[in-house]
């Protein structure tokens, strides 16, 4: 979806890169993440300026090869070391369907998935990911489980104006975002964490130093040019072509065609969301998330296989810890297949 | 110490990336490693078949995040599911320093070190590390324990002709390589994996979508430019200039240098490597390990603290699961830094 909008901006945001630079392993031995390049770094720190959408104020930057690897790290950051159980990991359903899969990849004696954050009741210490916009339903979310010794990870992948009113700065001790979902770099595998403590931020370092000794320069040096481009044309004179007009609008309209299908259809229902002031855009909107969270009407208990069997090809609720009525569509794929998804939904009848 | 070379080359290995380029997760959804970049598959089996120094036919290519994160991808792909107790990882000491650290970063229940290789006893499945020529010692090595139940991972990082005489294309189960020791872009975060056994390129495929959803494309590109340049010259009319004739003729001076260096101390002692034909080179020579594994002789029971009252930095012996009379210090440090460094260990006296 977004490669349209990089393509029209052609020479802006191409990157050239000699055989004989970024060759080392270190970027800045003298920060704590030595392997951050100081370019995407600032980068970085600007955009949440100019969006608002983070407090960057004392906070340590750390680069992950996704906001995935971060994830991890994080995981092993906060895990108490000296504990004989492994520490519980929680989110509310639905939950990002990776969380599982990635928590107990390893079987490690550190952390263990433990389920939806709602029906959590254990004591002591826990960690809950809290993702908002969620992933996959698109609400905003504040932690559920209220237990004195949680620990929080905030996962902000969406909290971008493109897909939600950016009504404050996010202001929470580890958050976690990531170029594929901000700009639609998917395969620069870049991410980053803004951590409060720094101690936590080092043993982040630690963790990819040991996973895979740093993150690619390149990427990094190429998605410091994206991000770059983005607050240079946020904030200059053609502000009606910046980044996050062109995919609000983009967006906007996908989510008017979603609309209409389910209602033409009549088997589906989607979330309604309220209105929010979006203090970037400076306009009310509605959240108009990155995946569809369609629930099946009536009979079908599958939504999934149903689904498929119109040529649909969705994840379902089961992925998410929830009940198979529900499906996850995406709503960032590009302009000729978005087309022909909502067309095929629009002629579905019970 | 590689920079030089490719500051030589100028444009050659220039890589443009336009903003609208490489932005889906996906480089080849047919492939099984379906996040691999198919020109860097293809220059990957150009530049083995060129130098000679591993097979290629029959085999799976996985890319990773340096070869460290293909490390761990062999782990979990190698370790028995079904069982109740970790598999053992060992490693002949001295062994490198990180396998270690790694294997028990998360305290895994699929996977657990267990030390040498060379006094482990305990029956039954097991996965042996086998890194030839070694890191720290620079010895070619074979695998060392004699169980039936023994899995092999070989890595293979310096079984490249600056480092060692290639003899034969390396033919095993699976090896790793990285292109920090065979072109110096340590920067990329680049490796690859040749496996025979397919059910376990796509376990590994898995852990690398698990753990970062990939590979940065940006990096893969660049390498495959990297890895097409030292191809062309490997076999064009400027041989001479050839990138590995470069660097073995850097690495020959050095080793020179820090014998000289050793013998003018008599405090220190440095390995004898047998010579051999390097079927690459057309040339009979000796190892030149891109590390300098060095015995104190004497009284002196802490090489590293010793050493590093003379202002020289360098990696102790018990990191590598050996006594601390020895240290490694690196043979591809910049050419300023390397003559500071053997101009202060000349000087050494009792």
């Amino acid at each position: 979806m977004y490669e349209s909008y990089w393509q029209k901006k052609g020479d802006e945001t191409t990157v050239v890169i000699p055989g004989w630079q970024f060759m080392s392993y270190f970027s800045d031995a003298t920060r704590l993440c030595w392997f951050l390049e100081p370019e995407f770094a600032k980068q970085i720190v600007r955009l949440h300026n100019v969006v608002g959408n983070a407090v960057t104020e004392n906070r340590h930057i750390v680069v992950g090869t996704g906001s995935t690897q971060l994830f991890q790290a994080a995981l092993y950051a906060l895990s108490p070391c000296a504990e004989a159980e492994p520490i519980s990991v929680v989110s509310a359903a639905p939950y990002y369907s990776s969380y599982p899969l990635i928590t107990d990849c390893l079987k490690s004696r550190l952390y263990k998935w433990a389920g939806d954050a709602r029906s959590f009741s254990k004591n002591g210490p826990y960690i809950e990911l809290v993702t908002s916009p969620n992933n996959p339903d698109g609400f905003a979310r504040r932690s559920v489980v209220n237990g004195s010794e949680g620990i929080l990870i905030h996962d902000l992948a969406y909290y971008w104006p493109q897909y939600t009113p950016i009504s404050s700065p996010a202001n929470y001790d580890l958050m976690l975002f990531t170029v594929s979902k901000s700009t639609g770099h998917a395969g620069m595998r870049i991410g980053w964490a803004l951590v409060k403590d720094e101690d936590v931020a080092r043993k982040m370092t630690k963790y990819i130093e040991i996973n895979t000794i740093g993150v690619s320069k390149d990427s990094q040096v190429r998605a410091a040019k994206v991000l770059k481009v983005i607050s240079d044309n946020s904030e200059g004179p053609n502000e009606g072509d910046s980044f996050f007009e062109f995919s609000y609008r983009v967006m906007a309209k996908r989510w008017k065609q979603l609309r209409e299908a389910v209602q033409q259809s009549g088997l589906f229902s989607v979330s309604d969301f309220p209105p929010q002031l979006c203090m970037f855009l400076n306009r009310v909107f509605e959240p108009q998330p990155a995946f569809a969270w369609i629930k099946c009407e009536g009979d079908i208990e599958d939504c999934e296989s149903f689904l498929r069997g119109k040529k649909i090809l969705t994840r379902g609720g089961k992925h998410f810890g929830v009940n198979p009525k529900y499906v996850r569509i995406s709503m960032l794929d590009r302009d000729k297949n978005y087309e022909t998804f909502v067309r095929r939904l629009s002629t579905i009848r019970s």
